[in-house]
C-alpha cells in the first residue's frame, strides 16, 4: 500500500533511486540548549556530515559499569532465550539484545542521562523518547557484517515513523579499531533518501535483524553517496560516543580480530514525531523493536552512573 | 597418516597449539643479491615481521596493463567455466583464478620479472619456481572475507611442501584501503607454527578455496599471536607489492565498500624445497593449485612489462 502523499516512499513498487531529504537535520531550538549540548562547531559538523564523534565521552569507571552489565546480560541464559535476543545467522551467538533501556535499570538510567539527552534534544529541537534501544555484540573472530542501510527507511516503512526527526546514539563499550568491524558512515548521505525496491514481507524483522535483504540500498546509489562523501569509520576507546542522524547511511564489516566489538544503541525520537501506522500496510513490528505504547518524554537524569543494587 | 618424523605435523589427530618454527626466515645467500634485491633495512624488517610492504612498486602504465588483463579474464566466459575459476560461496561471482602465470602470457612474464624474482631469490637463498599463482578478486559491496590462515600449513599437509622455504608475493591491482578488505597480517607470526585440529577430507580444496573450515587456527593461538605482534594491514595504491613468508598468519575482511579489491598472488618456492607427497596421506591437489610436474627455476626477465600481442 503506497500512499502517494508519502514524502519518503520506498519499496512497494518503487524503483530504486535517490530523492532529496525534506526535513531539517538540526531543528530550531524549542528551549535554550542544556548544559551538555554540543558546541556550535560540533553541531555544524553534525549538520554537514550527519554524525558527530565524541571521543572519550564517558569516564573509565562508568564504562566499566556499562560493559559489566553487557557481560551480565550475555551470561543470562533466560535472557538469551527471550524475544529480545537476536542471534547471528546460522548460530546461537547473540548478535543483539533489544529494549535494553527497559531490560536493564542501568541502561535505562543511561538512556536518560543528561549528557546524552541534552544533545538529542538540541539536535531534534523537542523533547524525546526512546524509539529503540539495543546492545550490539560483535564477537571476535567471527563477528558478522551489517550491510549499508538507512535506519529511517526501515523505521518509516515498517514502523510508521513520519519524518526524519530522530537521532541515534552509539556508546562504545569496547575499543573500536580498524580491525574489529567498526561502524562505518557515509558523510553527507543523510541529505539524500535512497528509495529501495522490493516488497516488505510479513514479519520481516524476524530475518532482517539477522541479515537484511529488503530495504537495502542499490549499488548505484551507494556509489553516488560514497563518491560525494567518502566513508568514515570513527575509531576510539570504550566510552566514546557517536550521534548520527536517522537517515545517515551506515554499516559495519566483519570482525576477524580477537577483539570483541560491543556497543549500546539508543534511538531518540522527537515526541512530535511519534509513530503512526507502518507505510508498508503491514502490522507494526513488536514493541521491543519499535516503541508504540508510550511516547512520554525522557526525564533528564544528572550525575555519574552508579552500580544498580539488585 | 601422521609421520612422526614430520617437523610440522598438523591435523590428523593433533591437538591445536603453537610450535616453534624450525627453519630460517631469510636463507643464506647462494649468490650475490640481484639488482632489485631488498636493502638490508627492508630485509631486516622482513625477517622480523614476516613481510615487507613495497609501496608504489610498479609504475602506473604497467599497473594499467595488469589490471586490464584481469578484466579481460573476468569477461572471458570460457575461462569462468574452467577448473581454474573459483566462485564465491553461494554465488557465480569469480573469487579467484588459479594458475594465472600459465593462463596469461602477461602474468607469466610478470612472475619472472627481475624486480620480483631478485627479492624472492634473495629471501630464499636459492633459485625459485612458481608453486601457485592466482588472481584474487574481491568485488565491491559483497566481497567475502578470508579467515586467518598460514599458507604453509595447507601446503605442507595437503601439497607436501617439506620446509618453510617459500615466499608469497601480492601485487595490488587496485588500491587497498581501510574499507575494501585489505590483506591483514600478524607481524611475527611466521616464527610460530600453529598446529590445527581436524582431518583433511578427500578433495578438500573443492570447498576450502571458497571457505576454509579445516586447517584453521584456533582462537587461543590467534589471540597469542596478535597479543605478541598486533595486526597490520598495508594500505596503498595499485602497483604496491607485499612479500610475505609462507607461514605468516594472514586473512582479510569483507568488502562492503564500492571499491573492488583485486590482486595477483605468486608463490615462489625454492627449487630445493620442491613438493614431496602430501603429509595427510591423500592424493595430491590438482596441478593448477600446486605445481608438481615441473620445478624448473624461473629465468629472470628484465625491462618494463609490455602489452602481449594476441
Amino acid at each position: 500500500m503506497v500512499q502517494s502523499s508519502d514524502r519518503y516512499q520506498s519499496r512497494g513498487g518503487q524503483t530504486s533511486g535517490i530523492r532529496r531529504r525534506q526535513d531539517p537535520v538540526v531543528y530550531p531550538a524549542a528551549l535554550p540548549p542544556g548544559e551538555h549540548a554540543l558546541s556550535e562547531h560540533q553541531l555544524a559538523g553534525y549538520r554537514r556530515n550527519g554524525f558527530v564523534f565524541l571521543k572519550n565521552f564517558f569516564p573509565e569507571d562508568e564504562v566499566a559499569l556499562l560493559l559489566g552489565e553487557a557481560q551480565r546480560m550475555v551470561a543470562d541464559a533466560a535472557l538469551r532465550q527471550s524475544e529480545e535476543a537476536i542471534t547471528e545467522p546460522g548460530s546461537d551467538a547473540v548478535r543483539s539484545f533489544f529494549r535494553v533501556h527497559q531490560l536493564s535499570a542501568l541502561y535505562g538510567r543511561l538512556a536518560a542521562d543528561a549528557r546524552l539527552l541534552d544533545i538529542a534534544c538540541q539536535i531534534l529541537g523537542d523533547e524525546v523518547y526512546v524509539h529503540q534501544s539495543r546492545l550490539n555484540l560483535k564477537p571476535g573472530f567471527d563477528g558478522k557484517e551489517f550491510y549499508w542501510h538507512s535506519d529511517f527507511e526501515t523505521w518509516h516503512v515498517e514502523d510508521g515513523m513520519p519524518r526524519m526527526r530522530a537521532v541515534s546514539c552509539i556508546i562504545l563499550l569496547t575499543e573500536n579499531n580498524e580491525f574489529n568491524g567498526p561502524l562505518m558512515l557515509i558523510p553527507g548521505s543523510h541529505r539524500h533518501y535512497v528509495v529501495c525496491t522490493g516488497e516488505t514481507p510479513e514479519d520481516h524483522y524476524k530475518s532482517s535483524l539477522k541479515q537484511q535483504d529488503i530495504g537495502v540500498p542499490d549499488h548505484d546509489s551507494l556509489s553516488f553517496l560514497v563518491a560525494q562523501g567518502g566513508i568514515r569509520a570513527p575509531k576510539g576507546p570504550a566510552g566514546s560516543v557517536v550521534f548520527f542522524d536517522c537517515n545517515t547511511m551506515h554499516g559495519s564489516g566483519s570482525n576477524l580480530s580477537p577483539f570483541p566489538r560491543s556497543n549500546l544503541f539508543f534511538v531518540y525520537n522527537a515526541v512530535s514525531n511519534a509513530l503512526q501506522m507502518p507505510v508498508c500496510g503491514l502490522k507494526p513490528r513488536p514493541e521491543f523493536i519499535a516503541t508504540q505504547q508510550d511516547f512520554t518524554p525522557l526525564r533528564r537524569e544528572t550525575g555519574p552512573l552508579k552500580p544498580v543494587v539488585r
